[in-house]
Order: C-alpha cells, then structure tokens, then sequence
C-alpha cells in the first residue's frame, strides 16, 4: 500500500517541484499552530525557495490552468508544514476547512475551477479521507503578486 | 411552541424559494463536515436548483436591497445543509463564525448591512441562539459571479 | 512583571487612542463568542468610538505605515474585546488564527506587511504566547471603506 507521504512525493515530482526544506516566514507568526488535535496553517502562496512560481490575476494574466497549479502549489505547502510538523501525513484524521483566495480579473468567475487544483492533491494525497469544506473567492491582490493563497483548518 | 425547522420553512416561504432537494457540488469537497461537536459549512451563494439568482456586483449592477436577499438564500442554503445533515435545526447549539463576501463595486462600503440579510434570518430561525460572530468583506469576484458567498463553523 | 493588560495600556498610549468603553456594533450578531475553550472575534476595523480612523485603499489613498496602523487598531479592538470578555488578557492561552484583510490598490502588494502591524502588537502584549497563524489578502472594499479588517479566533 502506498503510504501518504509518498503520494505526497508523487504529487511534488508530477509538479516539477520539491518542497523539502525550512519554509521560511518573516514576521512574529508561524506557518503551523496546533491547538490539541487540530492545527491551523496560515496563507500558503505557491512559493518554491525563495520564489513566488505563479503571480497575477487569472483571468488576464494567468490562465485557469496556471491558476489551478498555483493552488496545488499552494496546497502542497500547506501539506508539506503538516507533514514536517507531524513527521508523517498518515496522523492527519481530516481536513476541515481551505479557504482559496484567488487573484482575479474583474470578469473571471471560475474560482471554484481554480480551487479544484487544491481539492485534486487533497484527494490524491488523502483518498476519501481527504474530504473538506471548502471557500473560494475572487480577491483583487495578495501578497508578492500571488495568484492563490490557501489556508487551512485540519484534524489530527 | 414554534419549532426552528418551521420558522426556516416560513424563511423560506417569505424569500420564495424552496430549500429541500440535495444540494449538488461538484469537485472533491463536501458542503459540510462535522468534527466532533463542531460542523463546518463550505461557501454558499445564492444558487436555488442549477440557478445562481443573484449575480453582479453589489452598489452597480445589484441594489443593497437585492443583495441583502442574496444573503439570506445563501444562510438559508448553509441552514438547509444542517438540517439536512442533523434532521433538525433544533439540535444546533449555536452559530460560531460566518463570513459574508459580498461582490462589490468599488465604492460600495455596506458589506455589513448586505451581511444584516443572513445575520437576520439566523435571529429569525434561532432566536437568541442565533447570534453569531461575523465578517463581511467586499471582494472583486465571486464563483458564478454571485454577489454574495458565505461559510459558516456552527456547534451542536 | 509587567502584565499582558498593562502591556496592552502601553500599546494603546503609543497609539495615542483609548480603546475603553463598550464596543458597540448594530444588528443581530455579537462581536466576541464563546464556545468553549474557544473565543471567535467578529471582523474589527480600525473604528475608536464612532470614527473609523484609517480609511481607503493600501497603496493609493493611504501609505503602508498608515495601513499598519490600521492593523494595530484593529487588533487592538480585539484585545480589548477579549480583555473585556475574560477580565484580563493574562487568561489567553494562544491566538490561534487572524485572517487580515487589506483594502488594496490593485498594485498593492504588501499585504503581509500590513499584518506584520497586527503580528507586532500581539507579539508586544503576549510574547512567544502571541505568536499565531495569519492569512493576509489584500480586497476591494471594506466596511465603512476601512483600509483594514481582522478577525481572530483565540483559545484560552
């Protein structure tokens, strides 16, 4: 059987990035909180290194495709301080809430496409117990130009 | 005595909308999830059948008025979810956190009277126990260019 | 020992605002909940007594500092509704999530340098205790045309 960390690994390859490694923040917060059995992750952007891979607005800028691996991005991340944090991503029980934030044309209404991304690696990674209620809305702007921010809520 | 699932049906009756019928989402989400005593809601707009009914941006294409009504078919449609999920409103203990996005023009600054629809039909449902943590924001875009999306976390 | 309320005192004189007083807000919801262990805090703007001090668009009609100011008073809003709630700051266990949203000129870019005011001010009253997830974007209108708005859930 395949472990989830190596679906994990799966996913990364098929993005072409890896996200081993410190994520690194600036300022007096932290990425992971836990808080008893559940643990709460501050706005991940598809930041790889020290590089934000997908900036501007989908929709003009960015097309749907590039949006939805923005949030893939976005969401690997969020994963990948999960599973540092834990050791393994087998501990995770669920995950209860993603926000996507999405950096938006004014006319580009396909937020829910855009968060599909994020979904996609939740279910490749998590199978059915990779279920979770989810928020998508269309933003004018996020930090460093990013296309996606994704936080999450999850359950250990 | 009034029960809480004969008020939302006379919520529903005064909005004239119908709420029953499963509510269909696409993607790898679920409309609702429960962890433990706490029950997460995913971003609901004002989606009656297969129709969004309230769409544009609220201060230009959309009138407060119109948008207030998009914000009560939005809580209506989170509440349809619980009582759905729960068999009965009555079993809910108390609404912890909605967020109200509302599609704004650029100089519409009302996002708290258009989230007053949704915090009104929670009082109307529940009573005292309806009341409710809350924030309203104005956003660029939403899914299907709805003017209003709201989540919800509730406790049972 | 200097106490987490007389280190919000301190925060408030630098300031120059008074953040005593009831804090007032229309319709059916509350600013603060308890649910538990939990506290939820409505979405605060930068509001001392009737007047929204920090008002318009990061980026264009207010500068960055003015922006971070605006964070600090938001946040300070919420500590003195939790002060209020529990009789003393020193009761908080932790933050555990602040959702920071920035009215922004759509080049604006440095939403996360807006909330590091908001992540200071926690840092000055808690200390290590204050460090906290944060999600930070950047929208087209606020209420009131507030420049900032911050919710938060905190445990205690």
């Amino acid at each position: 059987m395949t472990s989830r960390d190596q679906l994990f690994n799966q996913q990364a390859s098929a993005l072409g990035y890896s996200f081993d490694g410190e994520i690194k923040i600036g300022g007096n917060y932290v990425p992971l909180l836990q808080d008893g059995k559940h643990i709460y992750i501050s706005g991940q952007i598809p930041r790889v290194g020290n590089d934000v891979v997908v900036t501007g607005a989908a929709g003009s800028d960015v097309t749907l495709l590039d949006a939805q691996k923005a949030a893939k991005i976005s969401i690997m991340r969020a994963l990948a301080l999960l599973k540092n944090h834990l050791g393994s991503l087998d501990v995770v029980k669920s995950v209860l809430r993603i926000t996507v934030y999405v950096q938006s044309a004014s006319t580009f209404t396909q937020q829910s496409e855009v968060a599909d991304g994020a979904s996609e690696v939740l279910y490749a990674v998590f199978g059915k117990d990779g279920v979770h209620t989810r928020t998508s809305v269309g933003v004018l702007q996020l930090p460093k130009k990013a296309t996606v921010e994704i936080d999450m809520i999850a359950a250990i």
